[in-house]
Order: C-alpha cells, then structure tokens, then sequence
C-alpha cells in the first residue's frame, strides 16, 4: 500500500505538507517529490516509471496557475491520480481548477478543492480501502471520531 | 466488482449514460438510480446501504445547479465517490463544478470536467484496476488502442 | 417565537454572530450550533428534530466553501432556511453563493449577500413579523430610527 | 393568506409563471404586477401601498439585468421580499444574482436561484406556513408525495 | 455651473473623495450627500429634489455591493448619472460594476471603473465642458499638461 | 446638438442601430461611421478630426472582443464618449465590458450594459440636455409616457 | 520558412482552419497534424521531433477544455509556440485560455484570443517577419490594404 | 537583436522589472520607456518610430486595467507584440488579460500570463532565437541547466 505526492513547485510544499501529514496519520506509505511537468519533463517520466516500478497505487499531484502536472501524469500512467489545484497568482486557484478538472475523455484527474491537499489524501485512503480493508477500518474509526468531537463542540455561545 | 450511477435528476439522463457506456465496455457491472439529494433523501440513504451492502466499490454521481449530491453520499459512505457536474440552467455548470469540488476536509468527492459522465467511468476503471489486475490490463489495452487511432487520423489536410 | 442559528464549522462564528447580534437587538429568542452537514450528518438530524420540537419557527445557517448545510436542512425540514455564503478559501464566497442559492424546485433556501449574517437576521424578523404583530412593530421602529440616523449623517465635508 | 407576485418587465412573464403556477396549487391567493422599478417608480410605490393594505404577507419579485426591483421594494416594505433573478442579456442571470442577493445590511432580499420562480413559490408558502398550519399541512403532503413520486421513479435503465 | 456628489454609505468616503479633489482641481463647484438608496429612499427623493433645485447640472454616485444608488438616482431624475462601483466585501466590485452598468432601457447611468472616482469627475468636466468653454479649455490644458510630465517621465532604467 | 455613433465593425451594426433610432426619436442629429481603432487607427484620427470640427457634442462608441475603440477616442478627444460593450465571441461581452470601463484615470468612457446601445442613445440625450432645454423637455415628456403606459400594462393575469 | 498547426482533436478543425487560410495567404508553408497531448503523448513526441527537423520556425497549437497541448509542446521545444484556447464544452473556452496562457517561468505559450486561429497566423507571420523581410513586406501590403478596404466601407447608413 | 519593454504606467515597475532581468541574462539589448497609450498617445507614436528606426525586433508591453497599451502599439507596427496583462485595481488582472488578449483578426498581441513579464522575456528570446542561432543555444543551455537544478531538488522531506 504506497501513495506518492508530487509537486510542480517548492513554492507548493506549505499547502501540499496537509496531504503527507494525512497520509501519515492513516499510516499510507509515500515517496514524495518535486516535479515540473514542462520544466523538467524528461524527470517527470523517470519518476513515473520508478513510481511505477515500486508499487505506487495511487498518485497526488498539487500545481498552481496552469496548472497541467496532474493531466500530464494523468497521461503517462494508469494509476489514478488526485489533483490538487492551488492558488497561486493573481487569478487565485481558478486557473489550477479548471486546468486539472477539465480533462479530456479517457485520461480523467480526480480533483479536489482549491489548496485542499488534505481531501486529496483522504481520497487516497478511500481509494486504497477498496482493496485494504484495515485501511477502511481506520477511516471509518476517523469518521466516527471526528462525529463525536464535532458533537461535544457543537452547542455554541455566542 | 461492481459500481453505482447515481442521478439527481431524470434530466441528468443524456450526460451520465456515456458513464454507464464506458462502464460497459470495461466489462464493469454497475447499478443505476435517480435519486435527489434534497427532495428523497431517505430513499438516498436507503440507496446507499443497499449498494454498501451488495458490493459496490465505487460510485458515480452526477447533478446539476447547486448539485449537493455527490458530497452528501460521501458524507454516508467511505466508498469513493466521483462527482460529474452537469450543466444545467443559467450558471452552466460553474455552480455545481464549484459545489462538488469545493467539500471540507475530510469528505472529499473526486471530481471530474462537467458534463464529463465518460471521464468518470474511466477514473471509476483506474480505481477498481488497482485491486482487479484484469481491469488494469483492459485500461491498458484500451489506451494503446486509442494511440494507434490517433495515430492514423493525425495527418490534416486543411 | 424563536429562531435557530447553525454554523458548518468553529471558523465561521466571527461572521455569524452579527445573526445573533440582530436577533437579540430585536428580542428574537434562538439557540445556536455548529453541525457539519457532512462530518457529522446524524447530528444535523437530531439537531434539526430538536429544533423542530422545540418550537423553532424560522433556521439561519451559515456555511462556506460547497456550503451544502443549508441546503440540507431545507431537505429535511419545512421551516424556513435563511443561507449565509461564507467567504472562506481561495474561491472567496462564490462557490458557496452558488451552492447555496441554486438550490433544485421545492427545496428553496432564502439566500442572502456573501458574509452578510446580519441580512439573515434582518429576514428572519421579517418572517416572523408576518405572524408576531409586536416584532413587526420593532422593525418599524428600527427602520425609522436609521433613517433619522442616517439623515443626520447625510450633510458631508470632503 | 396572501402573495403578491411583482414583475421588472412583460418579458419576466414566461419565467414568473412558475411561481404563480406554485401558489395556486397550494391555494395561495395573490395578486400580480409588471412594474419596472425604475421607469415607473411612483407606480412602484402605489402598488406596494395597495398590497401593505390589502393584507399581502409576502411578495415575489422577479428581474433581471441590474434587477434592482426587489431591493428597492425591500426598501419600502417591511413585508418579506423574495428575489428571483433571471437570466436576460448577455451576462445571464449573474448580474441579476449578484444585484438581488448583495443587499446592505437591515434590507434584506431571499433570493432564490437564477430563473427558478417555482422555489420563490415554496419559500413562500413555507413562510407562510409559520402562521398557517393548514399551508405547511400542504407542504407537508406535497413533500411526502414526491418523494413517494421520485421512489417510483428512481430505478434507471441505462 | 455645479454638481453633486452621492456616497452609498460613510464607508465610501475614502474612495469617492478621489472624484471630489478632481473636481475642486477644475474649479467645478459641488455639494456633497451619504444617503442610502435603500436605508434612507426618502432622504433620497429629498436631496434629489433639492439638487434638482439648486442647478446641478451632473450627479456622481457611488455604491458597492448591490449597489442600486446610482440607478435609482437616475430613474427620479434626468440630470445625467455618472455611477462610480466599489470594491467592497467578498465579490469586490464585480457586483457593484454589474449592477450598475446593467440598467434597463430609458434609464442610463453612465458607469466609470471600479473605485476610479477621479474617473466620475473627469467625465462631468468634459460632460460640463460641453456648456461651458472655460472649463474645456481647462480640461485641454491639463491633458496637455499630463502629457508633458509623461514624457520627461518616459525613459526608464531598469 | 449632433451627436455621433461610431462602430468597431460592420459586425456591430444591428446592436447599435437601437442607438441610431434613440437618437432620431429624440431628434438628434448624428453621424455614423464603421471605424476599427486597430485595423483603421489613421482613420480613425481623421474620423476624430471630422467630428470635433463639425459640431459633434457626444460621441457613441460600440465595439466588441478588447473593445479598444471608445477608450482610445477617448484618449484623441475631450468630447465625452459613451461606450457600448458588445458581446461577441466565446466571452459574450464580458470582455469589451471589462476593457471600456476600466479606463485609466483622466480619460473616462461612459460605460452602458451590454449590448445596451440604446441606453447610449438615452445617455446621450440627457448629457446634451444640460445644454439644450428642449431635448431635456422631450426626455420628460417620454419618460412621462413611458410611465403612463407601463401603469396600463402594469395589471396581470396568469 | 515553415509553420506548423496541432490540433488537440479533431473537432478543433473548424476553428483552426482559419489558420490555415491566412498562413496560405501570406505564402507561409506548413504542416498539419491532430495529436492529443494526453492520448497520444509519444505522438506528439515524434511530430514534435520531425517539426523540428524539417525546418519548422513557429509553430499554432489550438486545444479546448483543459487544453493543454499547447503548454506540453513549448515544454518539448524553444521553437516558439503559439496557443489558441478553444471554446467547446460548458466553460465556453475561459478554461482553455487560463489554461493555455498561465504557463510557468521559462515556458511561454504566445496565447490569442479564444477561437481566433486566424490571429494565431498572423502573429506567425509576424514574428517570421523578423527573420524574413519579403514576409514582412506582404504583411504590411495586407495591414495598407484592409485600412484602404475598411476606409471604403466606413460611412454608414443607419 | 534588440527588444523594447514598454510600460503602461510608473507603477508597474516592480512587474515589468523581471522582463528586463531575464533579457539581461540572455544578453539581449533593450531599451525601455513608460508610455500611456491614452494619456500620452503621441509620445506612443514618436516611441514606436524611434524603436522601428532603431532595429527593435520585438516589444514587450505590459499594462493594467483597460490595458489597451498591447493592443495600441500592435496597431501601429509589425513588430511582434508581446502583452504582459497586469493584476491591479479590483478586477485583479482578469480585465486585462482579456483586454490584451481578445484582440480583433489581423492585429494579434503575444498574450502570456497575469504578471508574468519573465515569460514575456523568455518568448522574446524564442521568437529572436529563430533569427540568431547564438540566441536559441543560450536558451537551450538554460532549459538544460534548469533541468538538472531541478532534479537535484526533486527529492522532498515532508
């Protein structure tokens, strides 16, 4: 059971630690690295192919502005990828948006919320629950845990 | 292995029968039901724990205008959930895109383009192909089939 | 008389008290909150059989992002429910505006401006002006009362 | 028991129809108005004197472009406004949305989706209902039947 | 000679000065009003009435959010409407451009960019300066003169 | 009093005869000229030229796409220029909205709705109406019959 | 002196034929291909590979939705690359061109308005206009002759 | 080989400065001027004469707002344009990619991303780099160099 995140930038490192720090907690294995899919190309099919070589079975990818690094891996593998697309810029995430989710037929990304890295890695978790029933145990505990926290806070003063 | 389609809406038909066509031809046995999230949300829960009881490992939802569906039944179930925003109404979609994609932490929905049914049986594919090896390989037929198309139909006479 | 205000998340009760505030400038009675629609789903149903015991006649409910809350409690209850867009995020209160107002037939919420909590409550004394004479009354007064104030304030020195 | 519905323009009528089609069905009675609020602003003021006189609890506005009708009749009544955007011109109902909902504080407008006057027909009759038991009987029945209505209907055949 | 300046609400005053100083610098005499189009519709038709009197001969609003000042202005009126939108809240300014410049047939406001009153102020000199040759001519000597500043101001070092 | 009506393109030609017929209704004077601010700009100076030796008192621009021309006539003249922003394209207007209102500061365009040449025609009158008593009694006289007619239409039956 | 035009599909030929035709005009020569950028990326590796063999100076790249062909191939080449977002599906072309245009630091996509191919040529012709003097010459005989044409059919008659 | 970098305003500086820095690095001459299209448009037209007399090859323009700067100088030259749309004011850089980038047929400007005035340089550097092959190999050592740098950084710690 193996994830792996990449980024198109360091500059994504603060919003994507959310996703490794989610994986973490579920205790999902992941490599992680830094990838621009059209500044370093060729490195970005090198990662690929080692991510597919060592058992990788589900992929998050976060980019900014043009956002194309989950399509682009989208089409280079058939393991499923989760975009995450991230506000950067003066158009703040909707270019990321539209750039991941907007895909075209037979290559999909899977997208998340703008900046929300954590989501992509609970998707993650759900995906791998299909086949790891220990994984799916830990989320449903998470679920019902985070019901009864919410239900101790719920009564408000304002 | 065995999926679900689920509408919000009788007119949501045309855009999610090319999810339920892909499916069919990956050999993916799946269920189809309309059901709105607001105006029959029992019969959405009853829906739900029928389809966790007979197998289902992924699930498509498809909705329009403010488009809740896919996020409530992900707030019901830890089987993934794929969101298709259709296009319905004056906003065009803008409005159940940023609806499905926007969930909290915690409860994601996968989302896909909008109106793009067939995008989400292909990720719906990827998915179970991580736990059904034969799937994997239909996927993978099917792309280099799609290359050897493209190939021939790439020389333009303009 | 009494009214019910139900936040989505502990990060929105900066913006929702200025609900609270209104109702009780105008001797509104209301309970308050914080029920995830979607992280803690029983609870918005015991919260929302509780409130309909309890003689609750009109729901103010805040939420951001997909902002689905409203639109959930309008599927499960005939009361009325006021929705607040929350600006949370990158997309900033568009997605949850959308999420909120476009809700499919028969399920209407009440939508008011982004952020604009006090607007909510505003309506909500309205609605229960239709029936309560003395509440009807006080709007009256407080709406004559700023125009006096604001025509003080009308003469300007730049 | 009484609505009023007040429209912008005589092009409104094929989208405000629906809200009069509503009413009907669950025995609102009401009556109905074109009055543009800015090329006929004295007739504007006539009819909302005539309505407040003639017991109208709750008034259904309709307009779209710069839609400024249900604002200004806010601000001129302390009876509940409801605004329905339509989606005219070029920009399609966002100029309507965002010029309806953003209201400034203390005049409040429920606004409901872009050209869905049946919602402001429900709205309607769900605040009315606080006051009238027998109306929210008829929600009440009317809710039950669809759901009855969309069970029958939810098996799909793809 | 003279015109009006009109500010939706005390908060707009640091944007709206911007038109007041550009008026003062063409020796364009003004008098200057807050009154809420909404929240004080009577102080509205009152200070109207009394700029109709006084011999204004050009009105600048300004208004954020919904942002119906401008137009209502220009629907009790036929003295030219100059509409100045302001980014205020979360939709920052869009709402206001929107439902400003989108006014029905026969009922004009002449809008300006969001926030760019000194916009409103150089549009009444020139509107003025139709009547008044004095002030056109000031109009030509300043163009000239800003162009002058502009070229030696040309050359840039990076 | 002459106003003049220029367009970006033979394209624009239907959207801005509405002006044209304002503008006869009211007895304006005008000249009309298909001018491209990008493909034509030494016409267009000439154009310019032309105008402000014969009179011309308002200039009405119409154009569509960047929608350059009425600010870069702006930027040639002092005469005060209206703009129609015209929708055309995959942007529907939004475009040409955007680049005639936002102006820089000291050479404003007088922005009207989309495609509302029309309200140009309107605008246009009441600015030469500063000027010429006799239009402003004819814009009186209109609005008055307007009023008369809309309250004849005003009742409604659904 | 040689061009090349990709099409992301095949259904993009309408739109990019216009290119064709003004590349034929100016004598420019070029090839023509439909390749995906995520169907068929080895494709576009090899035409990318015999484009720059055979001579290729500049090349017009047109994809819709998330489009991003024309990013991918300026990733592969420094051959320069212009972009045509194309609208298709609900987002009516604004995805492709955020898509297209926010390419990051260091691999620039020259992007054109959405759906104008034919400005995608003539900026072709523009920039092989540097290298390419008799080029340039016929650019400017077109630019002097439609200022002649459009001279011709400026006057007009409302 | 030689550019010109054209600014719209004083203060755009700070964006436009990375365009200079990167034609710096590659060694390409330039000479840079702050002219308004509107506010200064003689000054506009003497600077392009100076700049087509003194062998400029290709211009980079970046400008805010209305942003007409681009679109006004490819009016008047055949010299590649190249726009740099600038994020300022409220619209926040949309109202100029769209001005800039929507441009009539025949008269295209090189639109690159919101505030991205280095890509502006890069594509610069591509379009010269067809003429001087020096130019294209320092491009090429670059695009090298940027690769391995990434590559030593790929590996990530979360």
């Amino acid at each position: 059971m193996k994830a792996a995140i990449i980024l198109g930038s360091q500059s994504d490192k603060a919003v994507m630690k959310k996703a490794a720090d989610v994986l973490r907690d579920f205790g999902v294995a992941f490599c992680s690295r830094v990838v621009s899919a059209h500044r370093s190309p060729e490195l970005l099919e090198k990662t690929i192919n080692e991510i597919e070589q060592n058992g990788t079975e589900v992929i998050i990818a976060g980019a900014g502005l043009a956002a194309h690094l989950p399509g682009v891996i989208a089409s280079k593998t058939l393991i499923p990828v989760i975009g995450v697309p991230i506000a950067s810029g003066a158009l703040n995430g909707v270019d990321a948006l539209f750039s991941i989710v907007q895909m075209p037929k037979s290559v999909p990304v899977a997208t998340v919320g703008v900046d929300n890295a954590a989501n992509a890695a609970y998707l993650s978790a759900e995906i791998l629950g299909i086949k790891y029933p220990e994984l799916r145990k830990k989320l449903e505990l998470e679920r019902r845990k985070t019901k009864e926290d919410l239900a101790k806070d719920s009564p408000l003063d304002f």
